[in-house]
């Protein structure tokens, strides 16, 4: 039993943007059989598993916006003009923790890990991977 | 220390359906102490913890039905017609990692442990656990 | 290798409350590298990680309640008057599973860990940490 840490450096280009980290997880995992912590160490993103499909991220654009409606004024916005991107990331959440087996991630066949930025564009956001396993 | 898997097979037989999967969980864990990731195989359904109480359950129901509405034409439903669904489970997310004590889940009195059918009924849906621990 | 417990009690004193516990999650790790499920063992509360900024946290207070509308009557509310407190839960989860390094949280500069008391004010909430790695 070992654990191991990884990281994943993103640059977002868009103010919304999804962006597929399955295959560089895959890539950097450095355990055989466990778990693997993928944390997004922003409050205005999150790390989310789902189908890649186009038309499907774009109605998870349409539905956060509806959710978290722009009719409201947010008190966050008077300090930095973003509450409704740290309010959709409580959401979606920053972090998910999945299976790994024979050394990828053990999902199933319609599934991808998706890093959405939900504030940008940024330079340099960070994913840490942290594997916990054998 | 050590890691172990194991999975359970769920049949769905309504299109939204919540089943309590705590039991089978429990049966299946075989580690002591530590933790375990209940991730379903999925994207149109979810792991949640809640209260195992028929009305609140039924609740449930309707708050994600009135979140993601039905007032919208989705993208997603040109290519296969369960938007919706997959926009749930978006919400609700895939995964749950929880701790165990004692070989068992170290739930709270009224905590329960559910697999939501958020597209079905569908045969052979996968719950994978994943138990890191001693 | 090895796995750690322990746990964090809370008293809350208002209905709706947002309780940061990054510096107390920090003194009880007891690992140096690896992960730790911050988990609340309460089906009317959450565990999510964002800034900690008073306006943001009044944000989602509001939003909360705009998503989870008083405009409806929730079934659960008949055995218990709390459909909505569960109902958020169910949005926000009651666990998160984080990278730890150095002994600490590998936050990022503006995250936080927070319990969210939904149905308060209640004493003795409990939060159980357990811990994976080395």
């Amino acid at each position: 039993m070992t654990t191991k840490t990884s990281s994943i450096k993103i640059n977002t280009s868009k103010n919304f943007e999804i962006i597929d980290i399955t295959s560089k997880i895959n890539e950097l995992i450095d355990i055989e059989e466990g778990i693997v912590s993928i944390f997004s160490r922003h409050s205005t993103s999150a790390i989310v598993v789902n189908e890649n499909e186009k038309g499907l991220l774009s109605d998870l654009e349409f539905m956060l916006n509806e959710i978290v409606t722009d009719k409201f004024s947010y008190e966050h916005d008077r300090i930095d003009n973003n509450a409704r991107s740290h309010l959709k990331s409580f959401l979606l959440s920053s972090s998910e923790t999945l299976p790994v087996k024979n050394a990828k991630l053990d999902l199933g066949t319609w599934q991808s890990v998706f890093f959405i930025e939900l504030d940008g564009p940024r330079h340099s956001r960070t994913v840490t991977l942290t594997m916990v396993g054998e």
